[in-house]
């Protein structure tokens, strides 16, 4: 897998002199398009076929350079968590609607995509917020657990949700456990992902947590490891959006596939038929 | 990188017993969830982050298993392939008009998703068809390259363009050249493939040939490969889908930090200012 | 209500005078907009504002001339017929499940759009073509209830639907036999509703027409009555749009208003609670 | 028109009795379905069809009762204003963008619902919170031309736009004089109407109004109107997506229908050649 290295040469002859736009024009800095060639931030596409994983080609064109190989991996581990999570999501359910209808599946996967909404997804960028002011409080010279412990208690004192805890389903995130020991094993922990754990602690430690577990949820381990990479709140709430697609497009073509039109979709009536609890193969390396 | 192998262990006790579904119930073959487990296609989506690849996922949740190593290998070019081909395509420039707009990022992506149009994207599906038809005289005994005349002649008699080939800007598709490189050397050139290129010689020796070029485009490269990996022609559509969201993210967001609200997007006058042409560092393995 | 007469004026000296297109300029032929002027097919907005209803002036966009005063009540009732139908239809459901993901209002209304799918509201157009096959046969020579009868024996015969017939729910629509009643008495019937009633006879003197009924549905109502309008399938289809939007915002609305947001719908177990069944109050006129 | 008028009379016995829902029943007081029987806000809707204006029926729909004849006849005003714009607005290119990509009619109206963004359309409710604020210094005791004024400084200070003001192309908004007009005459005009006239004359004497006029705009004057008919800020945007979706659908018709498909839409390069301005013709009232 090629990466950036500290020994990169320097642009080689090739290097398109750029020139002045003219006042009208407006500028793109993703793709450059000439015939015969199309090169994604500098890289010719055909050169990236079978050189950059895909989800390298996605941190690149987000970022506008190549991850490093340590980010390349944990990237690729926050896209592969949220691919799927069953029948029950709203987005999930309308995108099955709109496939029930006959409609293409272009329009169900678009359906799906506009149900990540505040309360799902969004709080991605809701829970890069409320990190965001934990360590504002850090900077102006707090200790870490007194800010943690500060901006819950404005959430439990305004009766309002800690973005990024908590779970319809789950009292204990396997994705977000995940995605913090990668992040602790490639040393890419940051202090977004220190403060998310003191702000667990102080929410494990409430009266109440042994009858309500408030864990955190893979959008708020998503929220924190994507700060620590430095993205924005708006491209990491898109990280949902490219991760999910293509779940949308399995449950799309499911519904297409398996079911008569028109039907009545009940989320709780449903059962797994598909292939039992395995492991994965051993690594060929 | 872990892979399917002949000598993989029969399913462990940790698998679940197939429980008779109720009348009532509808089936889903996707995901399984349960409190504090997630098994996309029967496999835990913990165990699959860091050892997976997102593209392996994406081709697992697609088609029920994992690929192959050189599966994996070419379907992920096909997925980098489409990643964006800057701001002219309709599907980009519906994304930007809504993001103009002030609309959320979300609303932008579901746009782009719905520009994807029979002459656009939907080309996939078309040239599958098309491939199929050329392939169904061959097994009706003609040799391949009278069934490939056949069906030029047939588009060339009532006027309408052959599927998969054409391009409004390139003579000669990097991506489509590629594709079929990589799938000669991975040993996954199948009947599409071969098909596709028979197709593409009759083309060049038409006599008109040298005043328009018609190359097989990145369209009809990724119907025949998808085809000869045994995609339907629906998911083959929908790899369109899954590559290019990554594009419209990156042009949602770029016009919402670039530009004012409310312009006048006119898709010709535009200027890249991003890197210039560069080469992919050597791999550090 | 201003109506086209005979005796319309000519055009005035106010008349724009038709500038000759320069060759790169494309042309539009449905609103002109200059500083302070905002001209719908030629007639100023604000003339229309207060004069014409809203659905005079959705013909007049649609079509290009007002409709005569018979056509636009008759139109009216189209629009007004498919208003709404509940919370089941899968449209709905969709538009249901984007809001209790708590995305924004229009994000849901899209969706919903998005689920006017070929089994749900794409019906019209559908039968559209079934009815000018029927009527097809007629002008080749066929006794109306012969080319009836032959166009319900192939869809008998293939084990397809009758476009336009039978619902998941009415064994009788109300609103289709409303639709026939005022074509009639407006002097508006034509070879297509006609036409449509032949069919229907032939259907309920089927054997088994009294184990399963297939009446005449709204969207076999409307795709007649439209045709006889001259309204292109295209745009007829889209009469199905136009008219359930209104009721996918109220929807919508109700779903973010009413229930706590990330809840699971299921479309059977639900009430209705809105005022009990009442009359129209007389006309004051 | 029938209309509610005090002499109503009581409910009858075809009343049917709200019986209580179960627990896990959720709740809907927009339309009542039984077989045959398809009742909008407990109105049938055939016996609705031929009777109510569609607008009548969208507001029914939306409020849950029928409008006064005044109210129905500035609400109808209300969906007349906002059908079109040309092609020039977001959402209309957003729209046709998706027809140029070969997309079906109903992916194209969707996108354009999308693009009814922060910046276009969503004035609506933001101008409604805006006056709003104004109105509550009055409620606290200012004048209403000091309350104008202080709302305009402190847009002006904090060099942000006044919500409802001022237009790309327009310097005096035909739809806005129209509507206010209308509200007047139908004496319809309520506290919000007035202020937003308090706040236009603060406006128009600016030391800098000459240079650059700041007119009450068409969301400005809706927002107005809507908030003095009792419309919530959510429904009021709405009133937005219901009247504009018409236009969508004739643009994407005409997209479909004159141009080529896959083109450069250039929003700049366009003509109109429609009918040459018109008047209505006189009411055969």
């Amino acid at each position: 897998m090629p990466r950036p290295t500290d020994s990169e040469p320097p642009a080689t002859e090739r290097r398109s002199r750029p020139r002045v736009p003219r006042s009208n024009e407006w500028r793109t800095a993703i793709t450059e398009i000439a015939p015969n060639r199309i090169a994604v931030r500098g890289y010719p596409v055909d050169e990236m076929m079978g050189r950059l994983s895909f989800s390298d080609a996605v941190y690149l064109i987000l970022r506008g350079e190549l991850p490093t190989p340590s980010v390349g991996r944990l990237f690729s581990a926050v896209l592969v968590s949220l691919i799927d999570h069953g029948v029950t999501p709203p987005s999930t359910l309308a995108a099955r609607n709109v496939a029930t209808s006959g409609a293409p599946l272009r329009a169900s996967v678009a359906s799906g995509v506009l149900g990540f909404g505040m309360y799902h997804g969004g709080d991605i960028e809701t829970c890069m917020r409320f990190l965001g002011k934990a360590l504002g409080r850090v900077r102006e010279g707090a200790r870490p657990a007194d800010a943690a412990a500060e901006v819950v208690a404005e959430c439990l004192r305004t009766d309002r949700p800690c973005p990024g805890f908590g779970h319809r389903i789950h009292t204990a995130d396997p994705r977000a456990a995940r995605l913090f020991q990668m992040a602790h094993e490639l040393e890419l922990e940051g202090e977004h992902v220190r403060m998310i754990r003191e702000i667990s602690r102080v929410l494990d430690a409430r009266p109440d947590a042994s009858s309500r577990a408030l864990p955190v949820n893979v959008d708020g381990a998503i929220a924190a490891v994507s700060a620590d990479l430095g993205f924005e709140p708006d491209l990491a709430n898109a990280l949902f959006i490219i991760s999910r697609v293509p779940g949308l497009v399995a449950h799309s073509h499911e519904e297409r596939e398996r079911e008569k039109p028109m039907r009545q979709i009940d989320p709780k009536d449903h059962v797994y038929d598909g292939p039992p609890r395995r492991r994965l193969p051993e690594s060929g390396k």
